[in-house]
């Protein structure tokens, strides 16, 4: 599993000046980075009439558009999907997924906060894995600077990319992740890598298997 | 792996006119369908300066938008991905995939044609399953009329979706589909659907699995 980070704050604090710094930062160490923005309101993203837009108007679950430089999925869904689901289903190939967005779940957060907003945060500390402020709290969670995206990428590289991070297995059946307990998770990684052994080197890198039978 | 078609013809013949129409029948029979719109040119989704348009410009290698009813992801690509790399990386949860505008490639396909555009077809026989036309070609491909899409969508349900369609597997590491021989193909199947049997029931559905290790 792809390790996800949700960057949170008050509304209009920064969070995604912030993000767009931190992303740049993250690059430039060559690691790969997904971002997810959480839109509670619904978006448009075609113009009515363009061959995308009729196809998901005459119902397609999923449209796709791709050009030689980039590529664009939509697709429609009945509720509002948790970020570990987005990833398991439509994320490949990064290293690191932050979030924008996402205050509630349990995932591992940064929290931007101004002195301005005044002296509160929105999360817990044991929530937290760094706050990024211009004002001090009394917490023993990492707290760096408004500007520090150097802190807060060296952190993320230890703790959160490094050799422990993103490992593990999920399995989705017709789209939808299957809860499994600690000792399938491992029976199964083991498994499938012995399976795959001698096809390719997996160590450290992202295997995905899709099958229908 | 999910069936793939394409729907192929010359310019402006009415292939996409065609596709919705396709599109609208088969989800009324219940099927799940995905499209993929091969545009030669690049192509804009968002406009500068909103959060997502700022996220790509700083350097995430994907950008996903997430509302409660429906989510889009954008991802710079270093070439023209072929259909079987786009489906076995980012499509789930459907039983066909439609494709429009790939005319190369040993993909199962469809020809559009219409009288006024000339007599010739761009496909040969053996690459056809099926001539949507309004004149008669001297093929033993089935033919259908321009409005046919029950006829064609009849065809798809039988041969492609079927009990024998888009069974298969595809493993992918770091994004990169490996080729199988059919032997290994075999075998993986065999072995992965022996692993997950007792966690839920898997005969038919699309299975997909996500690690690191």
């Amino acid at each position: 599993m792809i390790p996800i980070i949700s960057v949170v704050g008050k509304s209009n604090i920064g969070k995604t000046t912030f993000l767009e710094k931190l992303v740049v930062e993250l690059k430039q160490r060559g690691i790969r980075v997904a971002t997810i923005k959480h839109d509670t309101h619904s978006f448009e993203l075609d113009k009515p009439g363009k061959d995308s837009w009729r196809m998901a108007q005459a119902g397609s679950d999923q449209v796709l558009i791709s050009s030689p430089n980039r590529m664009a999925l939509i697709a429609p869904s009945d509720r509002d999907l948790e970020p570990e689901e987005l990833v398991s289903r439509f994320v490949s190939g990064v290293d690191i997924v932050l979030t924008e967005g996402y205050k509630r779940g349990d995932k591992r957060k940064i929290e931007v906060s101004r002195r301005e907003f005044g002296p509160d945060l929105l999360c817990s500390e044991d929530e937290l894995i760094a706050i990024v402020a211009d004002q001090p709290f009394d917490f023993a969670t990492p707290q760096f600077g408004l500007e520090d995206v150097v802190g807060v990428a060296d952190l993320l590289e230890r703790d959160v990319i490094g050799p422990a991070g993103g490992r593990g297995i999920v399995v989705s059946i017709d789209g939808k992740p299957l809860p499994l307990k600690p000792f399938v998770e491992k029976m199964l990684i083991e498994s499938i890598v012995g399976l795959l052994k001698g096809l390719d080197g997996t160590e450290g890198r992202e295997v995905r298997i899709s099958l229908r039978h």
